[in-house]
């Protein structure tokens, strides 16, 4: 463990202590999801890329580790009445698993041109989903009528210290994973919608390692993140076109995870869609990992050059695999890219 | 750890001890490879399923895991003049790669038949290809003949202690995990071709529970094992038609891993082949792992209700994912068996 830096606060809301104890939390509900390699993938991208295989997941994608981590912690009387959440699908899936867990019941708010494998993942875990339209209706606003009207509480996607505690569990076993292997990751890149997974990895990774960079990685036309980092200040997205990466569409980053993200210096990188069906088709043949466009994008801007390895070491997180399988067919089919 | 009965030899050339040797050198050189499962395929098989992702291995397969340690207990002088092996193709790439861990030539006689993604992850590791005609050719007289010309050490497939043992560390690591999870499998099922990894397996499994039954899978018309254990003695496989299933091919079990199985009471199924594309696919979508033919056996001996889970609990695991895009893109499409 190296000396606490001045620039990372120690007020911030969420610190490693947290991220420690969602780990305690997770045992025998999430599964330690193991860092895979390719020489084929290392020797393309010009240095050791690891993928930490978090699609693993029962759910299908990280998104149970803050999910859990939360609806563990709403006293029992108050969980009795149950959840709700608003999702593209992956903190759907979740939250409906960790519901069903606990047996109380659980609403989700999902938009309606969502993944159809991420729509029956969501129902056959037994919740009850609220359509919305993604471009008219207001999401959260929704939720939280639904929240205020049956007492349920709501379990937000991204923007809560126990939610980026949870996903933070991810960066703590990559931490582990790598001392055990006797490296040090020059790069840790994982794919970032309202910034909670990147920030709990934030926070894991630099409190190990603080020279290590850690990057946010956004689908081009929606790096909201990556613009509030250089502005100093939340920014939306304005004008973004469709994208395949449904996980990824969040139109600002949360207050709290941007703080995290901008204390503990973390960088962010936009990608070209195309760049994402390539990264699918390398994960499937090379990795054996079946993705999701959402779930591909980190290891996306490896492949793209985005980031140049130049022999260096990246860990490049895998974050889900809920995709359709007409989808996957079509990664597999994909040209490569100039 | 339970009381040894009279029927687990002490005399079998694999112990639990040389096993957990094995896992010993094998620390950082395979991966200790997840159990996933997912509650549709479970709930699709009957009974709760648990799937060991041996195809994440750095090679593809779980064959790292004998052929490390194989080659590492030769003495330095002796791997020096290299190491020879005749396989399909994944012991082929894992040959390959332990000697270029270990920086020493290889040579590996395969099938000219073999899947692209086989034949060049083994040349691209650095190996040696020697084609031979499965039909008119003796792989394992051409693979003598090689090691004896040039002094390297043959390193066959399957009938060695310590491939046995090493492959035997998926049993373990099985054990291990089920023991966090508290969960005592019922049943535990492997692809078995020469029967290297099912006695290895049955070696670890049996002897943390003796009750927990070992099931090594076989493609229709290729069920030597089964018909050898039924008959008491080894026997061969006749007239059999080609297969998908191109890791599974061997004529006849070992005379080591024969005797391992047959005292460890292990039982064998034969899966008719149209199951197989359908577990590749189950594996995909469900579980977000890709695999071969090969690899996707047990999980398919599970799907076509030749074991009946009847709510037990089911350990399958997935031994290789080094198929060719076009297959998988196949297994994709394929329809459900009726």
């Amino acid at each position: 463990v190296s000396a606490r830096r001045p620039e990372d606060k120690s007020d911030l809301a969420v610190t490693p202590a947290d991220v420690a104890g969602a780990a305690e939390r997770l045992r025998g509900v999430a599964i330690h999801s193991p860092l895979v390699e390719s020489e084929t993938l290392s020797r393309r991208a010009g240095g050791r890329v690891l993928v930490k295989a978090e699609g693993l997941q029962s759910v299908g994608s990280f998104k149970i580790r803050g999910a859990y981590n939360l609806i563990s912690q709403i006293p029992d009387a108050t969980r009795g009445r149950g959840v709700v959440a608003f999702s593209s699908g992956n903190h759907a899936q979740a939250v409906a698993a960790v519901a069903a867990r606990f047996d109380v019941p659980a609403t989700i708010v999902m938009p309606h041109d969502a993944p159809k494998a991420k729509i029956e993942g969501t129902r056959s875990r037994g919740a009850t989903i609220v359509f919305y339209d993604r471009v008219h209706d207001d999401r959260e606003a929704i939720g939280r009528r639904l929240a205020d009207e049956s007492g349920a509480t709501l379990v937000p996607p991204f923007d809560h210290p126990h939610i980026v505690a949870g996903q933070g569990t991810v960066g703590l076993e990559i931490a582990d994973d790598c001392e055990r292997l006797r490296l040090v990751p020059d790069l840790v890149l994982a794919p970032c919608s309202g910034g909670g997974l990147i920030a709990g990895i934030a926070t894991s990774i630099k409190a190990r390692w603080p020279d290590t960079t850690v990057i946010a990685c956004e689908p081009e036309h929606y790096d909201d993140m990556a613009r509030s980092l250089a502005a100093g200040r939340r920014v939306g997205n304005t004008d973004a076109p469709a994208s395949i990466c449904d996980a990824l569409l969040a139109n600002t980053p949360g207050a709290l995870t941007f703080a995290i993200n901008r204390a503990l210096r973390t960088q962010a990188v936009a990608v070209p869609e195309h760049w994402v069906l390539t990264a699918m088709k390398a994960a499937m043949t090379d990795l054996k990992l079946v993705t999701e466009p959402s779930g591909a994008i980190a290891l996306a801007a490896v492949l793209a050059g985005l980031i140049r390895l130049d022999g260096r070491t990246a860990i490049a997180v895998l974050s889900g695999a809920n995709a359709d399988e007409r989808l996957l067919a079509e990664a597999l089919a994909a040209p490569e890219p100039l």
